[in-house]
């Protein structure tokens, strides 16, 4: 299979990325980073969650966040929309695009979302009822594609089933994640040949941590299956590189730097990209997470 | 091409790990560091070089770090030996083998090692007459075989030429480097599938530096190309990944959890591995370079 020309990058840094920081950020800061990452030309950008700030203190305030950025045409700002009470505050906070979350592995569906993976599901179903009926597109996650901290292994036929399921629901494309970082090239391709039996490959997207230092390769491996939406997070946001305990959304700068050496085009400039980098990393007072930053900061 | 069922790692963290850390350690550090390593499973180890302390003062006392490793049977212990004299001195502190060092590129080989390629390659002739009557083997360096710091681009036929001469000179195996780390996966695979030509696959080794995090992706691509000898450094010592100017040699640890990942046997025992860059990463004071060390202490 020859390796795709285009790659959509969705850039996951000011949700998933500062969600699994240590402190939140003022809205200020994240319409700062939006902003940049508009400007670095991304098509994609996550750009909060409509969650209790109770459970996710570090969301708090996507509405004003989403109030402030500066919309550039033809860039889609999405948000994680949990529940039917946050596609309706993610609505009346004007987001034209949700993301809805499940689990590969029930017993992470249990503990990170108080549910089982079908209860999950059903749980959805309102709310992409009401995406229709809004014209709001949806997009899917699946968690603990390559592995559970819980249960260890995770099939590729039960992230199939998974990933069949909110497709056949209505999302038009689902995220296959590696939440643990614990996947590598071969298991990928696996994973991939698998669920693409049951949603077109590109319906499909990888989203890989680094947690094991695999995240790279892993997304090359994809690109061999014909995968072409990868998602990342700025500077590694989302798990500090030095810290205990880092879970290592992959760097978007490192994944860029890997698709232009593929002459792999995504429509992302990488010196603004590291602006972008630069700057949220000032704010929040920590290294990057990404590689290239670093070198290219010590050149 | 079938991927390899048995990957041979080559583990470079006495000598070109240490060599790049800042401050020289004790030969009994050392020696503790090559024992553990040989505890591992590690069938080749490079112990160290046979310089003058003058240039390289972390590699001073390699004749007593040989001749103080515990030794066993079918363990390669390699040394550098840049001229006669050090090859000499290599010879009478018992070492088996030895490594000689060239570039890829005319800027780097002028600045690097003070001479040009061709001119490299010549002193190494009476290196190989020595090895041959004593029954050493030699194993030959390229290095900037995917980016030179002053050259920019290096084509993969000046990779060939040079591994080309190398082989011909009688080195039993030509390891290539990315000494600065700027490679991606698809120029590895075109460099190793041009060399190819010149020297059978199984006689190329591959050397990553992790600088822009590609290493691990371009292991995975060279294992694609048939590729099944690699080169690593334990806790990926050689740039330490928080220091400005990191030079980043891949970590011996990483490379593993690939291969097991892969189902690809090395022989390696990942948890003594692990115990090897603990103790010498406490020796340094400084943090592992391994991902997966970093998340198996997490845990």
């Amino acid at each position: 299979m020859p390796l795709p020309t285009h790659v959509r990058i969705v850039e996951v840094g000011p949700r998933d990325g500062l969600q699994n920081e240590a402190q939140p950020i003022s809205v200020t800061d994240k319409v700062q980073l939006v902003d940049a990452l508009t400007a670095a030309g991304l098509g994609y950008i996550e750009v909060g969650s409509f969650v209790s700030p109770k459970w996710v203190p570090q969301m708090a305030g996507s509405a004003d966040v989403f109030a402030q950025i500066q919309r550039k045409p033809g860039v889609v700002y999405g948000a994680l929309a949990p529940n039917l009470r946050g596609f309706e505050d993610a609505l009346a906070a004007g987001v034209k695009e949700v993301a809805v979350f499940a689990a590969a592995s029930e017993a992470f569906s249990r503990r990170n979302i108080n549910c089982s993976i079908s209860e999950s599901l059903e749980r959805f179903a309102p709310i992409m009822d009401a995406a229709k009926q809004h014209g709001i597109t949806v997009r899917g996650y699946v968690s603990c594609v390559l592995g559970c901290p819980y249960e260890g292994n995770v099939s590729p036929e039960q992230v199939a089933l998974v990933a069949r399921e909110l497709y056949a629901m209505g999302c038009y494309e689902v995220s296959l994640g590696d939440t643990i970082g614990t996947g590598t090239a071969g298991a990928t391709r696996k994973m991939f040949e698998v669920v693409s039996k049951d949603v077109p490959r590109e319906k499909l997207a990888g989203h890989f941590h680094d947690t094991y230092g695999q995240a790279v390769a892993n997304i090359y491996a994809s690109l061999l299956e014909g995968i072409s939406v990868f998602d990342s997070s700025i500077a590694g946001l989302g798990g500090c590189p030095y810290a205990k305990g880092a879970s290592g959304n992959v760097a978007t700068e490192d994944v860029v730097y890997l698709l232009n050496g593929l002459g792999i085009d995504t429509g992302i400039d990488l010196d603004a990209l590291m602006i972008a980098g630069q700057q949220i990393c000032t704010v929040l007072g920590r290294p990057t997470g990404s590689r290239v930053a670093r070198a290219r900061s010590a050149q």
